[in-house]
């Protein structure tokens, strides 16, 4: 790799899922000349410290940013004004902080207060990810062929937003810039009410006496397996997401809710040329996503697999 | 392949994405000596005949049945009752029926009535499929490690029930036996309710104006992808399964309606701790749905693939 570093001093907080893949996308793509790795979670540091994953393991957030250049925040959106409010006293002019909310609006009005004189802040959301937790869950090709937005505010300079822009550009990713009101409301709909049906399906099977659970699990193929995929994802990272994006994932949820009980409805009164006409509808939108090279492959594991169907879609979707 | 033939004539009724893959299955597996296909609709008439995927190829369902000594109806719920009727009086004693229907009682109650003395009624559900239809969909792995439940009534002799047995055991299917209403119950949670939800998230974003539409197509690794794929499935299938299980369906509707109504008061009245105590129960779940080997790999097709991680779970799982 003969690139030069982007950055002298990365200091990634928070060294989870995100934190520790970005982390090991940044080793591999040489983003800075030095990596420090900070989690307030002594046990996430001595994992940190045990897979050699950064130069410098501390689990002091000040020590953490001394000398950074890019400081990166990547913990729950609900702690971030904390821990910016803590570090900033501590951050030199011209440093760069960036964060890996999955909210982008709360996130700005908890950090911005805190910013001191010459320090710019570019929010980041990789949408990327998977429904696992901690340093040993991150793998450095998270980002690659993925979505990264970007949503600085108007006063952040343009070669600042430049730099921030050039690092997910070096780890694979396809950048876009947005509003950050704009992405609220674009990823309740994509990302924050789809995990809520999940966690609310597996939830509502829980409530099932044990040996009804037992049969659902069993039969999990049918399809309520891919919702308990969705659902193991982190509880605080989605707690603090739905807090965050509370106007945004409601009405979402209040529009679901209606189609649900129009097709509950449906259902109830035996309309079958409604149902039939919905099922129509949503299926074109398949077409779509695949076409948008969005759509992925379901392949089971430890079971033969079968072959893949030749529009990138795979089996996975019994009756 | 040296076992012997498990049947003579092999009559499929119906040469879907189901049909055509137990066709497959068949051949490979030497289950019959001759392969009947039906199907009303000439267009997949035609396409079975070009790719050669049974002996005979026929859209009349009287004629498929002659000298069959196993006819399977892999046809829509709510066509089993006529298309029962029309074929039973041209059944010879001995012949068995079976059908490859996602809801039991219903399909039991229209079959029932048709047949004749010395003609037993094996219902089948192979818990397999994919979200796509049609005779070029199909594959011969469909059934696989997957479980498939026979539902037969109490009059059926058990050595008719262990004929259609042992040829879901031969296409490598766990068999299970289940009484037909506890069946219905059991699906209503596993495959219905999750394939209404799904259908209804993406009908909800289908309502959005075009260019948010665009974007939620652009951003579906959010996790909207996954239910297009399950919103993709066959919509005559699902209309008919819904009808035909209505009761079961529409009670675990309900249970899900109030739990997602606790959430949505929840992320409204900004109670943090109550997100989190759900969140933390639905995950547990995951862990069991991989015991039980039932847990599958998302992988991104058309992009470089991350490596999959030690548990059998991969990435897929953005915020």
């Amino acid at each position: 790799m003969t690139q030069p570093s982007l950055f002298q001093n990365l200091a990634i907080i928070g060294f989870g899922l995100m934190g520790s893949s970005l982390a090991r996308a940044a080793r591999r793509h040489r983003v800075a000349e030095h990596l420090v790795a900070c989690d307030t979670d002594q046990e996430v540091c001595a994992c940190t410290r045990r897979l050699a994953l950064a130069d410098l393991v501390t689990s002091d957030p000040v020590e953490a940013v001394k000398d950074a250049d890019l400081v990166v925040l990547a913990i729950p959106v609900g702690a971030m004004g904390q821990t910016a409010a803590l570090i900033a006293p501590h951050l030199g002019p011209g440093t760069l902080l960036s964060d890996l909310g999955s909210v982008k609006a709360s996130v700005i009005r908890d950090v911005a207060p805190s910013l001191p004189e010459g320090v710019f802040f570019v929010p980041a959301h990789p949408v990327a990810g998977t429904e696992r937790s901690g340093p040993e869950a991150g793998f450095a090709e998270l980002f690659e062929g993925r979505y990264c937005v970007l949503t600085p505010g108007p006063s952040v300079p343009e070669q600042a937003v430049g730099r921030v822009e050039s690092l997910w550009v070096r780890l694979g990713s396809q950048v876009e810039r947005m509003d950050p009101e704009h992405h609220d409301r674009a990823m309740a709909m994509v990302s924050h009410l789809p995990h809520l049906i999940a966690y609310t399906i597996v939830a509502t099977a829980t409530d099932l006496e044990e040996d009804r659970l037992e049969e659902v699990i069993r039969y999990s193929a049918g399809g309520f397996r891919d919702f308990t995929r969705i659902a193991a994802s982190d509880p605080v990272m989605w707690r603090d997401i739905f807090l965050a994006n509370r106007d945004a994932v409601l009405e979402m949820l209040q529009r679901f809710s209606e189609d649900l009980t129009a097709l509950q409805r449906a259902i109830r009164w035996g309309e079958g040329e409604e149902l039939e006409r919905v099922f129509r509808r949503t299926r074109k939108i398949r077409r779509s996503v695949i076409e948008a090279r969005q759509a992925g492959t379901f392949k089971p594991t430890e079971e033969p697999s079968p072959p893949l169907p030749r529009d990138g879609t795979g089996p996975g979707r019994p009756g």
